[in-house]
């Protein structure tokens, strides 16, 4: 439909997503596409059980096309019914009855808004996560590899800002990537197995569907209805690769609640990737910086600088997911059989959760694919504190040569005296009298090398890895 | 700009707002026009004090103008720098160069993506505003005429859902009224004193600004610039009608955080009728109804069902809107000169709550101005406890002549007799022997006509309504 | 130890958790306790495997008693490194010299704060996981009981606030038990499998454990520490009922964001219920009453009112616990080794929602176990809209009948007729010119009684209850 | 009260506030005194007003201390009503009877819980407050000095991570203080017009005040009432130094609103300057550090540590709030004359952000009074860029001389060699064909000394230092 819809939203304040495959997937007219094959697909299968002609359902699946409707009309409209399902049947009805009168009345036959609205949202997750989850497989592989290679590069690693020992940039992303595989392992599960078809009719007792069976189908009749109301939710699952659910769950917000739960789990992985890319690309630590590509990164004020745009964009969809998230949480509380505003309240959360993961996702693709590591940054900033990112190593040593207590206060005064003379703690440490025969200043140095105080770093890094290779994706 | 705008969201899973003026006072086309506007007046500004040619900021003016751009093309672009600003002015420059080559050179002079992005948003903030206060004047007057009209018609009050004593339906809308006119003074504060302009330049020294003053003005060099940097802000407020501020707001980001609150405090005062409206309508109990209207709250599976449809949206809203609000608070920290996610998380949560606020604004005034209220069922659910909805009125009297705990243990066992029998509170205690010769049965009905017994209420209607009137519109 | 502690939170102003087994699982003692069993076993397992001598672990184990510990006292000290287990283990180590002076060095070895707080928390939540499961057992046995109970009970089900169709109290109770089965399913899934020993030394590297290792364990030394590496974290985690993780997880928050996520799914679920009592037992409808008890539901002002207490408690926490989830996963973004903030507010949330969630699933135990239902009630209740309420139903027999278009109309007229006369949509039907002839008074009397149009309520109560029967608790 | 109370939260995990005034004043000895002293105060008032006796009030008032009640005690109880007023009167009035048999009829005498509550809240809030407000004005005072002494004390500006312009340390301090100013403004607003006492008696009707009213005084019953109704809030006001409020605000929630969002502006606003701390404070950066003190910063694992423990705890606070301010927004909706759930929602929410603004408030001040500022690393940093950090400046310039599109090709290709080959951009400009004879080395090195490019930075110093003169305390 060529119209002039207005552009209410196309992406201006949320780059993270613009142009995105994720953003395509969720669109207006992607979601109105998703409710369209519920309809069909619920015409479609009343057909192969015998409850609708098969000529309604053609004629309903040739109707229910995005491009005959127009979404800010529907919109507009829902405003009556406080969801846009009922001017969506009303001119799918419509559109049904220009090709085939008879066929109109099989269209939503039995069912109600939120069989279609929620189908239609879990239609939409289903898609978006197998797009989501493409890209966390690129940016896992992309972890892998940095991990793999840097294995055994060695950085300060820090806490609360300050260098505490060293590690190795291996490491750092081994961690980042044991978060990506925690968040795709939960939403592969979500997809597998965590999106039902909704179909509980008016109010969840699916008693529309059974008596239109009841009415139409004469096998159905015969046992009552039973077996037809133990094959329909599994049939339409079936046809649209959603989930079977075990009962309507019009009340029961799980789904909802651990799709949400596994998109906050992600987009909190890509924002500590982020925010680690932002940390070590600061100007003074200059240890990581982001692909550079045309236009990225640009400022308008600045000629000379060259922002991590990307991490930005993905740390904002990490502020952004968790309240969200909250939102979903807090209305997964749906009183009655339909609540008044719970209910709605869910939809533009989560498709917003959707977008804004889904956009974090592809960045991450990118920004992991590229990055580029400095390591001789990492070797020249580990010296930044001459010594003492090893001191945890040398009060080990002494508590053994000297016993605990003296060894923490000659490392106290050692440590004081190196800060105050800009002299290296092995050097001081060697001058002192407590340690006179014990080590030499040769030793003291080799002891305090970062770089050989990398405890198990290189072991844990494989484990990772490990796990990554058992992970990887199935193609 | 005819274009094939992808229909990402044109307000589907957004009834609340759907076509509502907030819509498009916050369309990505409204936005985008008030960045333009700010780069026009930024310059308007600039000739007037001396720094940019008149010519220059005419054809500025000409080329930003919304449909001149295409908001999904900024959009996609806007990744490269992880904001809008950038390839706006890309553009902007572009369209003003075509018309005349040199007054490129003074397009966004000085300026910085934060600046002009900051104050579009202040803009469109305050544009919706104006709509928002328009709609709660309708409301306020709406639920002003309630309060008056029912001051003394009596019904029951509920606390947990059970009857409790009797209240009047015009103290109740006192009470709606009081929650729209305390938002309404806050966001009107915010309106007239709380939206800055936002001109700081690269990292808020104004160091650009001024620069290009040093260079281009005379005037403004003869004393370093001092007056010039007093003036420019001011100058651009008055431009945009918005507010001065003290000193740019880069990182402090107090108007967002006011603003969030105003709206949160806003959909949590229309979020109250709703939800009583919708309790007051439940079938049961049917004191209230939605005004009705041509197709609003029809159901889809149910014919004889007028779903109180209106309500469900402004819930919905207000469920959304606190966790918004959040999500600004929460990335209200800004650290260094410009935070990395944390600003551009901000752009979202903020129109979404402009959105839906105004959305919910717009539909209290319709949902207000129509309400239909049922006298007679709030005096039949009023008797439904057979007088123990005024057992606090006659515990007061009874023990005045009873003392407290006798009178207590009176008022006890007649309400569990009530309660069991079926008869009336007044009618078992008109037989109990502590009060033989006390109190008549008459005198025990009349005391406990639930008519009778509503306190104050009139009186705090009054004090509501007075506030009201010294409060009303400028109009 | 006796002490003049402040009494600073105990319980006033969250009653859902007073003297709850949450609240003693969760109190300050019992997270100080946790910590120090996680140092004992951390001794114990150490000396397991060599790098700790025997006698060390055995008075660590002595000294490693809450009692010996002031919490208020540490928590004023934890100021200094903001965290509470600095001077923990400055006192634990005081406590163990002052009993073997050479154990003092072998205590909190090769540790860090995190390992102990993360540890310890994971403790404090597996064992309260514990109570809330136990919890949960009784609830989801109860509302089976319900389910069971009520599976062809007829009630009318509500969507936004009226009356739609009618369904079955089973069903709504087997919605509900839906939910808990849900959330217990993942709450075990957590205490299972979510509940990992943190052991990484100073930033994840686990180099401390190693050195010591090294130093003490001739074992260790031969293979440069990889097996001893390899089994410490099991070891631990063994010795105190966690999970082994693959790897430190310092940064990497999976286990909070699970288990937060699992209690929200949990308050949902709960909450849920609650809504539905207290809605279901308003004064109008009054088809559920709370389990009266000595004391419970009494209002202060109003003598006679029974306020349903124990839904307003579970709802309250139902309202808490989504937004501290929400900050659970706003922290989940650690960045460098050890973020400045975000893991200490961590913390105090995680501890809220254990609290309120096990409060929430106690209370929810008393309600539903007690539960009262009055059949009387709903019955009645279904016969307010005078068939309205089957009119899905009617609209489907004579759409076959008639057309649908014919139909539609025909109930239209009908119903409107039906609500201004107060005369039975029956009967009103039954004079209808178009119907003259087909349908009888007593058939369509008989297809409109709404205990026959329940739809497949009952099986699916069924389908719920063998989820309950395969899913039962170990017991 | 001597007793076993559990240590159920002693603030272990909550260093923030431990030990602060603030904790004190919010414990919950401090809220059930408040309570009580609200109960008093009625009294109190009431004995004016002539509806109880002077005696009574007084009986009422030696019995209303905290120590004669058992918080814990009261806490368990709660259960029964969902709410601690219920016991606490029930205590109160036999503690009273034990005294004054008579006056025992007097306590609580036309009140409800959410009276009690509400306006015991409202008192801790105001409590809490002189101390919040107390340790901002020593903020405030620290800040306004950084400011001054620091005003023309160049460092680099940092956006998204990267050198962008110079700025001052003086113009950072003094957006700290604006944004603690702009939070002082707000909570002396809620302090003095925003904390109303809560009196409407069982369902906001004041109609149990009244009924007393008429029956016991005189004066009272001869206008019905009305001069009693509009006296008593006021002198209920007066007696606790709180607002009196224009009606009940059983429902209407603002009064939580406005504090809970002028806590998160505040916790925003001090965890700005927390994060700043932090990222100045980095071992590669080291432009700031905290205060040292005895046992501050120490790392359990790490003796050569100073960690920035207090900005850790403020930002720990800071991540918190928001959620907890979102919460109470949330439940603001508050249906009915009392709703089931939102209103026991807020209590909690409520106190934690006064505990964890006012220990954030407390160790803010610390912090502030005491910081370190290295004026030498700030300097050493801005060279970082070998001039880059004034690219805006020259780019300015030389457009003046070029025009803007050579100067930027220009400034393009130059900073570009310099960061190649490590020499200043001043000198590989000096070296530019284009420039040959405009420009001297000498004048482009000056153009590019970052000290004299901070735009009008001490001017914007100036202008928030005289907004601290005119605003600061009274005292």
């Amino acid at each position: 439909m060529t119209s002039s819809q207005p552009m209410i939203d196309t992406g201006l304040f949320s780059p993270v997503r613009s142009g995105t495959p994720a953003e395509a997937a969720t669109s207006d007219t992607a979601c109105l596409q998703a409710m369209l094959d519920t309809e069909a697909a619920l015409a479609r299968v009343q057909a192969r059980l015998g409850t609708v002609p098969e000529s309604a359902a053609r004629a309903i699946g040739e109707a229910a096309r995005a491009e005959h409707f127009d979404p800010h009309e529907l919109a507009v409209q829902a405003r009556g019914a406080a969801n846009p399902v009922v001017p969506l049947v009303r001119r799918l009805t419509a559109l049904v009855a220009a090709r085939d009168a008879d066929a109109a009345h099989s269209v939503h036959q039995g069912s109600t808004s939120q069989d279609i609205l929620d189908t239609g949202l879990m239609l939409v997750a289903a898609r978006t996560l197998d797009l989501v989850l493409a890209d966390l497989d690129r940016t896992a592989a992309a972890l892998a590899g940095l991990a793999a290679r840097h294995r055994d590069t060695p950085m300060a690693a820090r806490t609360l800002g300050q260098h505490a020992v060293p590690t190795t940039f291996g490491l750092k992303a081994a961690g980042w990537l044991q978060g990506v595989l925690d968040a795709r392992d939960r939403l592969r599960r979500v997809r597998t197995q965590g999106l039902p078809v909704q179909l509980g009719g008016a109010a969840g007792t699916m008693a529309g569907y059974l008596e239109y069976a009841l009415l139409h189908a004469p096998d159905a009749a015969a046992d009552g209805g039973r077996r037809y109301i133990e094959e329909l939710p599994g049939a339409l699952a079936a046809e649209l690769d959603l989930t079977e659910p075990l009962v309507p769950w019009h009340t029961v917000r799980t789904p909802l609640a651990d799709l949400g739960a596994a998109l906050a789990l992600l987009t909190g992985a890509l924002g500590g990737i982020a925010a680690d890319v932002q940390l070590l690309s600061r100007t003074e630590t200059g240890e990581l910086a982001e692909p550079a590509a045309e236009g990225r990164g640009t400022s308008s004020a600045m000629p000379h600088k060259r922002n991590p745009a990307l991490s930005a964009l993905i740390r904002a969809a990490s502020y952004q997911v968790p309240s969200l998230v909250g939102t979903l949480m807090q209305v997964s509380v749906h009183d009655d059989e339909r609540p008044s505003g719970a209910w709605h309240a869910e939809w533009l959360p989560l498709r917003d959760c959707l977008r804004l993961a889904g956009g974090a996702a592809h960045t991450a693709a990118e920004l992991t694919e590229g990055l580029t590591v400095h390591e001789d940054r990492m070797l020249a900033n580990l010296d930044l504190t001459g010594g003492l990112v090893v001191s945890e190593r040398l009060a080990a040593l002494l508590s053994v040569e000297l016993g605990r207590a003296e060894a923490k206060a000659l490392l106290g005064r050692a440590s004081a005296q190196a800060a105050t003379s800009g002299r290296h703690l092995a050097d001081v440490l060697a001058q002192a009298p407590d340690l006179a025969g014990r080590r030499s200043a040769d030793d003291l140095r080799k002891l305090s090398d970062p770089a050989h105080y990398t405890g198990a770093a290189g072991q844990l890094v494989d484990r990772v890895l490990g796990r990554f290779r058992l992970d990887r994706p199935a193609d």
